[in-house]
């Protein structure tokens, strides 16, 4: 590890400082990775560190066992900085030592290759990057194919996503686009779709997740938009005993593509398969 | 309503805000609700306000008349206070113009009620409040029959716990206990008991979710403690095929309800049922 670095005015801390910041993330294109876990994930998922702050009195042996093994496998050099230089990086109490600066990852719909048995998830104008980050963590662990925000209202690569992620977001193919175009990239591919409204007459549990498939879930303060609701898009619903009248659009998420998991691990078809 | 409340020195007030923390509910035996949906919830569901404090310049026309509605139904008189008042109530910018302070709920074991085929969810040692929260909200909508807090690591009531149940934390049944009390209560009501650890053999999916079932949720940092392992209870898992280690704890528990929901509304055992 190179000298500790001890100002905040180091140009390079106060250019990743304002990476903390949409704005600067924007002016940048890059992003800042808070954590161990989310770090030595990203870098395993093929991200390449611009800077690698480290604060070495915060991290415990084994997590600097941990760190050291995934900056010498991937050959990348390490900055240590003050306990006050990285208290300005890092994001209050959460921070376990380690800060990454990358490049913001691409993000198109061209970049995404759709297997033939494919499960995306379309989240249209989804607010807020914590539940951005919850629903990459399920889809990752659900073996989903990918994440497409439709109009997004966050940015994908907030810390917050990144954080909720638990790095996941780097592996989970991802992309944002406008949601003509997503319906656009969904038709041409072929791809069934089911948007996820609450008062649809099907439950999810009768539709069968073959082949290609997407789920379309709606922001949180105002459901899903009424330009999903055509011919070639089957309109089902998570069923709701309580009082509420939604459910949390990560919960949403989870319950679906768990079914599809389900269904397809089990070769089960349900006994109402519409399809 | 009665004549504004300008001051925040006004002594029903600083009782008020004493509520924001967790020794001032504790000193009390008070919540504090903040929200307009939360509030009527909470009403709805039978809790008495000791203090409904609005400020209408923050309530729209309809939740206004939503309001009264409410308040004129349960015979609740509230104190309007000013925009400076409010502001001190309150969380900042989450809210809506209406905070209620009410005794805090009871939450013991023996108030619980298990229906026959009750599915009960015990979450240990949770940390977050706002897991909490959701949690609740899903195990209402998913029909659970209750939720406990095995040595809970925060308050029930927590205000983010309120919030993030969009108010069903206050019509589900709800308690806390010491886990072996919790352990105790489980077997005296015959409840067939699933312990979910992710290095569990059997697939969640392969379980029959009859009669009276739980399933038992570990902390957001430590998981599951290893006195759950025991002959009566089963372990068991959610297949996780990606990067992470675990599951979102709110996520793990949606999985849950909605797989016991689904099979007891389709009256479906799964092929490799069990039991």
């Amino acid at each position: 590890m190179e000298t500790t670095i001890h100002s905040v005015r180091n140009p390079r801390v106060k250019l990743a400082i304002r990476l903390r910041d949409r704005r600067g993330r924007r002016q940048q294109h890059r992003i800042i990775v808070d954590g161990l876990r989310e770090t030595t994930r990203a870098i395993q998922a093929g991200v390449r560190p611009i800077e690698l702050f480290v604060c070495p009195p915060l991290l415990t042996e084994s997590d600097q066992t941990e760190l050291e093994n995934s900056l010498n496998a991937a050959g990348v050099h390490a900055a240590t900085v003050s306990r006050e230089v990285f208290d300005k990086l890092a994001f209050g109490d959460r921070s376990d030592g380690v800060v990454m600066v990358a490049a913001e990852p691409r993000a198109q719909l061209t970049d995404i290759s759709l297997p033939a048995d494919g499960l995306v998830l379309v989240l249209e104008s989804l607010e807020k990057p914590g539940n951005l980050g919850a629903i990459v963590r399920t889809a990752d662990a659900a073996g989903a194919a990918c994440v497409i925000v439709a109009d997004a209202a966050t940015d994908l690569f907030n810390p917050n996503a990144i954080r909720a992620s638990a790095g996941a977001i780097f592996r989970v193919p991802l992309a944002a686009a406008a949601a003509q175009d997503v319906r656009d990239w969904l038709q041409a591919h072929q791809v069934t779709t089911y948007a996820a409204h609450v008062d649809a007459a099907i439950p999810y549990t009768a539709i069968t997740f073959r082949g290609r498939c997407a789920v379309i879930l709606g922001s949180e303060s105002s459901g899903l938009s009424e330009e999903w609701r055509a011919p070639s898009v089957v309109s089902v619903a998570i069923p709701m005993l309580g009082i509420a009248d939604s459910l949390n659009v990560s919960v949403a998420a989870a319950v679906f593509c768990y079914e599809a998991l389900r269904q397809r691990q089990a070769g089960i078809s349900p006994p109402h398969g519409i399809r």
